[in-house]
């Protein structure tokens, strides 16, 4: 069945050949008529050494970080990304084109390629989006591992997350009910007559400005009464509480609920929520980590409350920072799977773009980048719009990760372009108006409006870009020839028709040649230059983006906005970059608003901080960092064959 | 630095040396110390194919439940329970003889043989009770592995059981905003003019009684609008869901809550709870599925509420079955690890054994059976007291498999002997009195009698059972003679001193030798009887456990218990087996009645049911579902080392 192929460079890669059938079969069928190499065989092929990974079941492994180490003097390859337009509701190919492109960038051209995606949230995937493994013939297999579990990474993170929050509220129960020589009794137990502080303790000590050295010289000193006051008693005001338990379900229940009720919590009640993993600040730490170091630093430094001065309380006084990094120890390490074609993938981290910030991890980029080499190429996602995802990618990863991209793939739908040009309401299980079954040249003209201002905003990072035109078959010739002209004419930027979800890797052939045509040039990423400068004040930077980027007039900071950035600028904790939580359906912060609105003002509620992960995020209107589920959700069509284990229904 | 030994049946196990230190060091240090043999090898080594086995990293591994198929012809092991008296909340190292058992058979006796444990939650782990992997020379290793995520276990069943609570309040919210005919039309949505149900959707209708052969035929005969209504409206009655959210944290501001609070549910809020996954009713499935479609089935068959007319709601009415299944596809494979000695270990399940059936689950202890084959051996074990965890296994568990225990070991110490005897109160983190570090015969000797009526216990079920005495530093000649002597006399068991916390395998010789010889009378289990009959009412079967097991004079039904009761003798639910959820602390429902209480009565506050599990559970005093953090818990000392990805103090 399988044919193999030498990839022209040092890999020894062999390719699946797949078989187009048309009309496109389901994702799944796709998937299940596919037989993927052994990932310890595609490890081999792309010089992972045996040694280096870690099988989880047949067709996942986590790769060690061991890795960078045994690479650091390869050049890196080319770093490409891809965005998107203002997306409809059901998405407009993202992910499919990714998939696309580096299997054409192997199969058809012989370039050695990686691409570096994010592992699905099964919370969408129960609910109204189905899977988002690429799609038809352009996908990561076997689908159904790649939605379900995966490796198990966002579970790790909700465990940690969710230990993170029973500390702060056992913490606070059992302040209030104990004395100070209470607490100081259990919390550090004597032995042989001497106080037993552990690591974390002694760091929060030397934090309150209690002299160690004399505790590690002997272990026996004894704290006044006052300094036995202030290392006990975190003293969180519960009001101040932002760390929120999360879960990858959707349950829109947990948006407001009431915790404590339990005559055993004595009445401690408070009000707090549950939002979704992906949306947490673990998630943003694995994402934005380089090593283990700086996830370890990184967990330690996450502000969870305040206390009732005012100060900032960390996980490392909550002591429950090094369990954190040992439940994220295996998370850390990305997942490799494969393509449809067998090429190689990274899944990594899951942040979503609308309320997280929206990309795979540094990691996995990193290794990625190592391992295709000088002559290779590593194709890497942004979420949802170039306003979103693809400028978190550029002010926030990049500035973690040091990288900067080549060229920037920019992906559009005849479709959407229709919605932003005036074209009726689409939403996911609801049947297609016929203005997008049928010719239309009209409202897609006017929606290229939205096109272009993503464009624009491509520019104002100074990389280079190209349209990928993700063609459906209802589109016509006279529609894909109007998008290409229009937007040549008005911002010289190539359109190029894509055909890879029928056609596999050879309907993006003329991508990946103009995307290598567009890292050949001389130093193309050397021109990328940050949006704002993170010595800008708060309001600026958030001004800047709203401004350049979304097209708004102006911003307007409510009352409670203004407080929290006032208590960052107090904590010093104003140099960090911004992470808008904004709707992905507007170029705005109003849904409705579609093509390139103007004349808007951004409202800012509150400004949140992740200062672990390393950036504060606006919540640009009322956004929800809860998916609910819908009447009907996905989960009524998913069933497993008991005779033979397999997944039915899932797409 | 590995020694290799064969096994004198067919196995070609080789056994991993130890060599063992005085005073024994930390449990992670000797799991450290010890190179385990990559898991695919051990795999070999006991003859399972490579086909059978999906690598979860280098140590753990999954086996395939092909393997029955394959193995059918072979003639089961020896199949021996270890259970406990009544523990003090240390806990008396019953894993651990699981452990040192199998060691001795294996690297002693040179018998095939294999153990079978659960899980651990992770909430103990960072909470009071740390690592549960055995301990000292009779652990299973890795046991950061072991006590860490494992193969992802029960993070799934924690995110199926929320699946299907999210799926509970959001059907409850769209049935009360929505009309029948939205209802309709967006649960079953047509295409080309054809209603589109789906399998489920289907079978739902069957069971409500409406035709479904037309719709099977050409699926676009229309219901009538009462039938409409049937089908769309679950009308759950919100006073009687049962399903709880579940999380694997010891999170005790979970135990009452209100959900539903955010403006955009309209007002509907309720108070629920959550409770630790491993108290779940999808864990239960897990542990007594025999197959595939057994668990499927379970899974269909769950109660979730009654509607508003008093019937069941199932899983199968909320049309999220199907997805519950594919999400704990993998979970109903055992993972395969390995003792210090290098002998094969399945970890499967997780149950609690206080407030759900505590035991592992039958199909690891099925295909370990096989693949020890006639002369091999599988020690599996029953959770807490022989009065919960044993009298559950055998009549739960045995009923579920049709596999009935050759032997029973009873894990006793001399240190909770003492406390039942009288002793002072023992605590996890306080320092133990001095009646249990010196000779104290007259507490023993009192203690005896809570021993005794675990042996009787175990009479009741005619199992032939031996008293492993687990051995600390500190006992005496004396005391040990003592324990042996009594309960020689009164019960004709022997006691059997056991050194394998210090000294591994070597120091439980002496136990397998008599297992051995127990096993090897002549249909040692054929004797085997259930305590209760399953076609006695409910408050029979109470009775009866409570009188016989507990040494109760009787049971006290509450009012609320009665109702229930009530409800599922209507409802065909009284011929389950019953899972008492009481304290193991004591043999009677109140933990500070040490020893052997006699003369209390047993208040049953509720009966519940596991119905999909299959069995009923009465709540027997006040007993939680959610454990709490203590004011230090074990996190404290827990840290990853950022040089080589170390985990430190785990336990």
């Amino acid at each position: 069945m399988k044919v193999l192929q030498k990839i022209s460079q040092m890999w020894k890669l062999s390719l699946l050949p797949i078989c187009t059938v048309k009309p496109v079969p389901k994702d799944i069928f796709i998937s299940q008529g596919q037989v993927p190499k052994k990932i310890g065989k595609l490890a081999e092929e792309i010089d992972i050494f045996d040694d280096e990974i870690d099988l989880y079941g047949k067709y996942k492994a986590k790769v060690s970080l061991d890795i960078l180490d045994r690479l650091k003097d390869n050049k890196n390859g080319k770093y490409v990304l891809v965005t998107g337009i203002t997306p409809t509701p059901l998405g407009e190919g993202k992910s499919t084109t990714v998939v696309g492109l580096v299997q054409s960038l192997s199969a058809t051209l012989f370039k050695k390629s990686f691409a570096c995606i994010r592992q699905p949230s099964q919370g969408p995937t129960f609910g109204i989006k189905g899977g988002a493994a690429g799609g038809g013939y352009s996908q990561v297999i076997p689908m159904e591992e790649f939605n379900l579990h995966l490796t198990g990474d966002i579970h790790a993170i909700t465990a940690a997350n969710n230990l993170v929050a029973a500390a702060i509220d056992a913490r606070m129960f059992h302040e209030n009910t104990q004395s100070d020589e209470a607490l100081y009794r259990r919390l550090v137990p004597t032995k042989n007559g001497i106080k037993q502080f552990s690591n974390l303790q002694m760091r929060r000590l030397c934090n309150l400005g209690i002299n160690i050295n004399n505790i590690n010289e002997s272990n026996d000193f004894s704290l006044l009464k006052e300094q036995i006051s202030d290392f006990v008693r975190l003293d969180i005001d519960p009001g101040t509480i932002t760390w929120n338990r999360v879960i990858d379900t959707n349950d829109r229940f947990l948006r407001r609920i009431t915790v404590g009720q339990s005559d055993t919590e004595k009445g401690q009640i408070r009000e707090t929520q549950f939002d979704i993993t992906v949306a947490s600040e673990l998630m943003a730490i694995i994402a934005l980590s380089n090593d283990m170091y700086d996830m370890i630093t990184r967990i330690e430094n996450i502000v969870v409350a305040h206390n009732k001065r005012g100060g900032p309380i960390t996980c490392l006084d909550l002591g429950v920072s090094g369990a954190v990094a040992v439940l994220l120890k295996d998370c850390l390490m990305p997942t490799l799977m494969q393509t449809l074609e067998g090429t190689p993938v990274f899944v990594h981290a899951g942040p979503f773009a609308n309320i997280a910030h929206g990309n795979s991890s540094v990691l996995a980029d990193k290794i990625a980048l190592k391992l295709v080499g000088e002559d290779g190429y590593v194709v890497t996602e942004a979420g949802f719009g170039a306003d979103i995802g693809m400028e978190k990618f550029c002010d926030i990863k990049c500035r973690a990760s040091g990288l900067t991209p080549d060229v920037v793939v920019i992906v559009a739908t005849i479709r959407a372009l229709k919605m932003h040009g005036g074209g009726p309401n689409v939403s996911p299980g609801q049947r297609l108006a016929r203005e997008y079954s049928e010719e239309n040249l009209e409202l897609l003209e006017k929606g290229c409006d939205n096109l272009i201002k993503h464009i624009e905003n491509i520019s104002a990072f100074n990389l280079p870009c190209i349209v990928a035109l993700n063609v459906f078959d209802t589109d016509t010739a006279n529609e894909m020839e109007l998008v290409k002209n229009i937007i040549k004419c008005k911002t010289e930027v190539d359109v190029i028709k894509c055909t890879h979800w029928a056609d596999g890797g050879k309907g993006a052939e003329k991508l990946a040649n103009k995307v290598v045509e567009l890292c050949s040039c001389e130093n193309s990423s050397d021109n990328f230059k940050f949006l704002y400068d993170l010595d800008m004040s708060i309001t600026e930077k958030i001004e800047t983006i709203c401004k350049k980027i979304y097209g708004a007039d102006g911003v307007i900071f409510e009352e409670k906005a203004i407080q929290q950035i006032k208590w960052f600028e107090e904590h010093n904790y104003d140099k960090l970059p911004i992470c808008m939580a904004k709707t992905h359906l507007s170029l705005s912060h109003d849904k409705n608003l579609k093509g390139r609105p103007r004349g808007f003002t951004v409202p800012i509620c509150e400004v949140k901080g992740s200062v672990g992960a390393g950036f504060l995020y606006p919540l640009v209107g009322s956004i929800s960092k809860m998916p609910g589920l819908p009447t009907r959700p996905c989960f009524y069509d998913i069933e497993l064959d008991a005779k033979n284990g397999a997944i039915v229904g899932l797409f």
